[in-house]
């Protein structure tokens, strides 16, 4: 692409290097940007560099957070005893979004992956089990992506908790709603009839 | 979608603004400028605030410019004589990146539809008739999309410029290499076949 100007093409460079936004599409937004107001821009701008320079990791739980300690754990309103393992910040938006979790989290930043390099030691795993040392810990939730690394994450740190005796359960793997069992892929089926729940508590839940 | 952050929030509701960028994209660009240096974002917004507070607009031809005059008008390289007239910045960048044009442009800023509100007036075509009374232009070459509007504005343009006696051109319209015969519509088909060309001649352009 051939630019006129360097002030334009440097940002359409910018853009371009975010994940899935190529030359053309940098290009469309620089050129809406540059129909909006200078002042909006600017805010634009200033609320990104300052999302960066001021966000912060729960010293906790390892979500993001405005402060040391995220609004979830903070919140004494939600079950403190209870811990949802997941692997990133998404899966944290993803659960709550549900409104259906009112425990707190526990961000690894990542599954154990020995082709990818990341061992146990990359991740937040001793932070997890010095927490459970010290916080009166009823239940760890599993909440990781169902692939051969997350369940070997999950072996991991359960072989790790085995000495503290808490509950420790996964979400429930099975056909999602929507989902056609002739699609299925045949561990999903094979795990949802190992896994059957009694009609009545599934009536329950509807 | 909830978030435990004011920051990450406002960050994702910021690029969320932006055209095709919906809020699960807002938020997988985020997160990616998150795993960035706080200097790489910063460098990134301050790109983004200096272009918009920074860059102009030609004040012969429109088109983006870093200083009064854009490169393009100011390059003694290209015929000044001749003008292709486009709708927006995009198009002067799609005819730049075919590396076949030399002459200069004038960006109108869009084309006449009334149903949408745009009248002449609001385009630059006054400073197009003013430019071509000041200027030795010899020709004038249409690069406008073949629709109704499009053709609207040639034909008004090509009106008020009656007096001038310059060469008024337009760019072909016909069959699209890689497309096909059976596909195309019947407008251009049969505009392909009344502007049909001597084989010599696209033989010699191959």
């Amino acid at each position: 692409m051939q630019f006129s100007s360097a002030l334009l093409e440097n940002a359409v460079n910018e853009f371009a290097k975010l994940p899935g936004i190529g030359k053309k599409t940098a290009l469309r937004l620089v050129l809406h940007l540059l129909k909006q107001n200078t002042s909006e821009v600017q805010h634009f701008s200033e609320v990104i560099a300052k999302m960066r320079s001021e966000i912060k990791f729960c010293q906790r739980c390892f979500n993001v957070a405005d402060a040391d300690i995220c609004s979830i754990c903070s919140n004494s309103m939600r079950k403190q005893e209870i811990i949802c393992v997941v692997e990133n910040i998404r899966d944290v938006i993803a659960i709550e979004s549900t409104q259906q979790y009112n425990g707190t989290y526990h961000v690894l930043g990542g599954v154990i992956s020995p082709l990818d390099g990341i061992g146990p030691d990359q991740l937040n795993i001793e932070s997890l089990v010095s927490r459970i040392q010290k916080e009166k810990t009823e239940e760890l939730i599993f909440a990781l992506n169902p692939t051969i690394q997350g369940d070997t994450t999950i072996y991991y740190i359960q072989k790790k908790l085995q000495p503290y005796h808490l509950r420790i359960t996964t979400i429930a793997r099975g056909i999602a709603f929507g989902g056609e069992l002739e699609y299925a892929d045949e561990m999903t089926l094979a795990r949802s009839l190992q896994n059957r729940l009694p009609v009545e508590s599934y009536v329950a839940n509807k």
